[in-house]
């Protein structure tokens, strides 16, 4: 049995997947949460509709609008 | 009677399917929960519209989209 | 006068349906409840849009979703 | 000056029409209430955009969608 | 400096205009309020686009729909 | 570095723009505000789609529906 | 490990892009947040589908909508 924040925490520093609402997915690496799974990712490329339309150096992402995340 | 988060612990491990919003539905063993009902999946189908669209090795779900979880 | 929590109490192990936002409908046996109006759901049968899509032996469904229940 | 509440807890056994979102109204008796306006109907009438759909006997409606409650 | 819910105590007794979400309007007279902005109007006419499809003796309106209100 | 309310108390007796979902807006002089960005306004003209639609003398704008307010 | 809330304020005074819900988009410096993630930016452009509608001085933005910051 584990937490999700535990699981999140051990994606530290890790390539991940976020799905957002909205058709919207971000993969890049996971560089902090918070208990809300408000994220920091580094290096991320944002996608639309499974296309990349933007690079972030860095993203604060708020949790509110997420699905899932998959380390 | 029952408490939904009892039932809930009482699948870890065990293969369920989690149904959200936006017609999405994950299959896969149960590896943990919170209170919010965020969950942690392992080798889960992700579907939308009733197909298989990919498979997450782990994904943390976020409660706030789950419409049913069943065992 | 009857407090919802306890007119959802008196229901356990009765029959009831549960209606959702977008069309869902549950009818099954109540085999538990919480606060938020989380529910346990025995042997019931998932209707969308007034049509048997599927059954579920046990249904842990989220009360965000709920519009009413009826016993 | 009348809180919200207590005209509530005044129209309790009387007859009541409770707007919901979504183009939906249920109108019957007020049985019961609580702080969230989850409400507690008696030999209500379900109707979608201004038709019956169903009689309900006992119904416990979620106050989350509650548009407002007219005695 | 005035704080919102003391602009709502001095329209008591008060007609008023209520903007809910969905284009809804409730024109009538406020009687009562509590923190959430739930309200108590009474001799209300509902519109709906701009045309009263109802007239209300008492309503409690349920303050999350609220957009404005203007006394 | 400047708190959000903060700014917002400084504005109090100024002409702001209140930007609403729903392609609504509000321009009027900031009258008050509560910490969940519940404000009132003065001789306010209410926008739908960038046309004046109403004035408005006094107006409660819930905080729940605002993207944003600027001075 | 960064906190989400760590990152944005190292991010105080520099330029920011701030993605809402309903492809809206702000551009400017970020002078201000709250744990609500609602921020002060100043000299910002606000950008709907991708194209400049308006430029602000100073903008509130309700931490509500945001879908991501990205300094």
């Amino acid at each position: 049995m584990q937490k999700p924040l535990n699981v999140l925490n051990s994606a530290i520093n890790n390539q991940v997947i976020v799905t957002l609402k909205g058709n919207r997915e971000y993969r890049g690496v996971l560089d902090g949460y918070d208990p809300h799974m408000n994220l920091v990712l580094k290096n991320a490329d944002e996608l639309i509709n499974n296309e990349v339309v933007r690079k972030l150096t860095v993203a604060i992402v708020r949790g509110d609008n997420v699905i899932y995340i998959s380390p």
